[in-house]
């Protein structure tokens, strides 16, 4: 069955990208750290025996956290940019569309910055690409399945001819100012994924990007842990490892695992239609979708716009494999009966606005949904996203569908590396220094532990934070002083115009409302020729409430009267004394604290 | 060892509650169904062959949601209601503390009810009572813990003396109108806890309250499965059991392999302050906590409101032994070294405001946490806190803390049957109808799915939903029109007055803020004589966008001056356009959609 889904890949992939700068690694057998060639270089060498050489590496995103990946290395003076990715906002940062990273220091420092290398195609790595890329014109490296997606990212931000995309595949080197970068075939929950060595004067600094260890996938090949294995024997420096599945045990499953539960779900839905939620970027979960319904004789149609995007990316570019016939449009649905369709769908985290939610809650244009369907959710909810994703089930549940969701069915496997997984990788490339990267705080200490675990001395392991600099060589590995980083919010078409204040505004107003008191005064004396009238939002059913109102409009009058009578004539004191009052008399009476803000018009 | 755990309770246990009402459960070999007394019961007999009597279950919570669980049994016009709880505000309720159940039916049919039974001492069993209590005056039935933590709930809201409080034991019957309830003990991770076998002439109806199997509990007796047995053979007309575990596969664990972790992990911490978080309604597990503080040496001290609260009922009622010189006060805490102390806290769910969270972020009064603290979190997330647990866990890491969080190391077991335990009430009780309760749509769902494959008929299961309404009798469950129900918001003080569209207006502030455009205008000719000002928050970094700002004013100023020209004087039209307008402009230039509130005063 295994031999089905190896498709040959890479028949239009190079297409009209540049491919500058791309040069094939040299044997491995003869394989030698080859000199730089920055300007900086030879000074550099003679100092080499009072200062030896270094290697910086800058964590702008990605510790601490879960997306915003982004690590620049410095070597020589000369720095690349590792991955730029965006995260979803918590649930504190309301009305946020996305976060990215703070690009300061990249700004600061474009003249020395090569170019950007991705490892995969993921938000979490691309997401950032074009807030950065509309400040700073930098050329972007990755292999051809992330090329098009960053391609079409760029689009849609009008950047696609601006920017110089270059394709390269695992295996291939690049050299960017004096480092050279070396792309290494790792398994992932995209294809095309790619783990980089960088190979410097100082050391080979080894970073996985996002990797799992799948030695059967259902698309592409087994990740080159061969190619591990031999840096490991030249000597790795330091190695920067995900951390995603730190605390998770044992082995994460093999992609087949999925096919075959697929297999045995759709053998159980028997007359019903199927309908199968998942991540939009799993090209090979996607993949299986369509092998699996052709076996069965059934139709896929997709529904969700980021589905429709990834798709048209993988299939023009050769990942996916569309046999005649098995597509149809989703408009095409009603002509075939329930038993002979397989519906795609995004929305496996519950987002409000996805496919899969319309479809719940009745809202999707195209798709009913009922006693018919059988629905798979081929995906685990993110942490933070259990209580939405449960919400839609219930829904789908009480519309009468099947549905499919616990872990126990194996409809779902991470793209991540469990804890049996990371220890592979630190065995093969033994690196003389560690640094946990991409996860939360828990995440880089279980990955630690495990690091030390397997003998590791406890001085060469680093746990930092976004802004943090380390700098290392053979013999040190030290923290300099931090770089400015942070989280910048994106809300619409702002970018960073939302700040902690705004979000202050919002919580305090979401949580309790406001009431407005408005008045006009006469500028000379101060009496009140109009008002005060009072409007509230989100603080309580208004009419219920006409007594409080009355006591509040009653109150400001007094203050305005009595303001007037002591010839306080500065409007800001005189809007102190209303809101202090009014919050403590609305405090006294509900135990609410609405946002209270008193207007001054003056004639 | 567990000898030791199973102290005498019930020293002081039925104190000064009146125990009115109660009768011991006469012998069970010659149990037989006693006639009911009710008025209504002669004309009713008349009519029997017509007209069979019959049960009638209204459900006004605790389905499709965790929480706020309040069922009304009804028999020949007499009504009794079971449990009386409130539930935690879902992510989208804003600002709203509570959620507790719509009591207009309670209200309406007051006369008709008996009284109030209480399963257990649990905020979403006993939380809704002072509500409902200060409206309609009822007396309340349950075991002496339960009626201890009530009594102290309706002493915080001035009730106390108002209402009539009934202790009972398990293996108790009370007689409410026509219907004799009998307490059955069960397993629960409260002390204490009951299911209820109501009997009437029509049958047996048997609800579990919220239970779990423990052969070995660490406080109290294994639950009382011989006369769910007896029950069985006797006949059992419908079964209403929780549903909170019936997607769990197997058994829960015994309380007892908590004591076997904390005993594992208190070595562990060898040198080590202990920080343990937990419930603070788990009597058993605070109860194991202190037993192996003081075989390991330490003292125990206790941070957290509620804790104290629980832990003053527990103790005064005999449900917790605390030996001599264990316990020591908070403030004491600095005159012992690390490894002498247990501090147990408030806070496993991460809630904002509790003792741990405090910690974490350093806003703790009395406690500060670093690296010489191993801190033990005693709960699993419920579902919807993941994040917030995630985040209170790296604080702690962040701080230096040793943290055990994870389900590995079996510091937590669930208070609830899982699908074996849930299969052997249903076997023992052998009901003709069978009713899943407490549980969101996927749970009810579940646990009708494990009835079906015990053998059950599809027709007789009843998935309901709260307001839902069925009548039942030897002969059929059939669904009544459903009455008033649903979910009352309190929000500080007020109770019902934040409703849907307060809550609209919350979400929609917190998302975008707010726009306020404010001008007074010439009431005869509409001029405008002061403004137009804009005021905003929550919406952007105003200095950032003074020049949208300033093309907001000019905007309006032209809408006035339009207006007065086209002699159109009617405020609500002008506002409109004002609201209109300036909607799509701010729209086109941020795609923001921030709530516009024009004001407009008349001179």
């Amino acid at each position: 069955m295994n031999v089905n889904y190896k498709k040959q890949h890479g028949t239009n992939r190079n297409k009209s990208y540049s491919v500058k700068n791309v040069k094939n690694k040299p044997p491995r057998s003869n394989y030698k750290y080859t000199k730089g060639s920055a300007p900086a270089k030879k000074k550099q060498q003679q100092n080499n025996n009072k200062n030896k050489p270094t290697i910086r590496i800058m964590f702008l995103g990605g510790l601490n956290e879960i997306g915003k990946n982004i690590t620049l290395f410095e070597c020589n003076n000369d720095i690349f940019i590792l991955d730029c990715g965006m995260a979803f906002p918590d649930g504190d940062m309301l009305g946020v569309d996305l976060v990215i990273p703070d690009f300061t220091y990249v700004e600061q420092n474009v003249d020395r910055i090569k170019g950007i290398v991705i490892t995969h195609g993921h938000e979490d790595h691309i997401g950032g690409l074009p807030f950065l890329l509309s400040r700073v014109n930098l050329p972007v490296y990755g292999t051809a399945l992330t090329i098009g997606l960053v391609e079409n990212k760029l689009k849609e931000f009008g950047l696609a001819d601006k920017v110089k995309l270059n394709v390269v595949k695992a295996g291939d080197t690049i050299r960017l100012g004096c480092m050279r970068i070396e792309f290494i075939h790792v398994n992932h929950s995209i294809p095309d994924s790619v783990a980089v060595a960088i190979h410097t004067d100082v050391g080979t600094v080894v970073h996985t990007g996002d990797f799992k260890i799948d030695c059967t996938p259902t698309t592409g090949e087994m990740i080159d842990l061969a190619r591990f294995a031999e840096l490991g024997k030249e000597g790795v420096l330091a190695l920067l490892a995900e951390s995603t599945n730190a605390d998770k045990m044992g082995y994460t499953m093999t992609e087949q695992t999925v096919f075959e539960s697929f297999e045995r779900l759709f053998r159980r839905a028997e007359k019903k239609r199927i309908i199968i939620a998942t991540f939009a970027s799993n090209i090979s979960r996607i993949q299986q979708i369509i092998y699996c319904a052709q076996k069965n004789g059934r139709k896929v149609a997709f529904s969700g716009r980021s589905m429709l995007n990834y798709l048209s990316v993988a299939t023009e570019l050769g990942y996916l494999d569309v046999p005649d016939d098995v597509i149809i449009d989703i408009d095409l649905l009603k002509r075939y009966p329930d038993d002979k369709i397989v519906l795609v769908t995004t929305g496996s985290q519950g987002e409000p606005m996805s496919a899969l939610s319309r479809m719940a809650y009745s809202d999707h244009k195209k798709v009913e949904v009922g006693y018919g369907d059988f629905i798979i959710i081929s995906a685990n909810p993110i942490p933070g996203n259990e209580k939405t994703v449960g919400n839609v089930v219930d829904e789908l549940l009480k519309k009468g569908c099947e549905v499919v969701y616990e872990s126990m069915y194996e409809v779902h496997v991470s793209g991540h590396a469990c804890r049996e997984e990371l220890k592979i990788i630190h065995g093969l490339t033994k690196p003389k220094f560690f640094i946990p990267v991409h996860g939360e705080q828990k995440h880089l200490r279980k990955h630690a532990e495990l690091a030390l675990s397997m003998g590791m001395e406890h001085k060469n392991i680093f746990i930092g934070d976004v802004g943090n600099v380390v700098e290392l060589n053979d013999t040190y590995l030290k923290q300099l002083p931090s770089v400015q980083a942070g989280k910048v919010f994106v809300d619409g078409l702002g970018v960073g115009d939302v700040g902690s204040i705004v979000l202050r505004d919002r919580k305090h107003l979401g949580q309790d409302g406001l009431v407005i008191i408005v008045a006009t005064l006469d500028t000379d004396n101060g009496s009140v020729i109009s008002g005060p009238d009072i409007v509230s939002r989100g603080f309580v059913y208004v009419r219920e409430s006409e007594d409080l109102f009355d006591d509040v409009r009653r109150n400001v009058s007094n203050i305005l009267y009595d303001c007037a009578y002591e010839n306080i004539h500065d409007w800001g004191t005189i809007k102190n004394r209303v809101k202090d009052d009014v919050s403590k008399l609305i405090y006294e009476r509900t135990r609410r604290s609405p946002m209270i803000l008193p207007i001054i018009m003056d004639v």
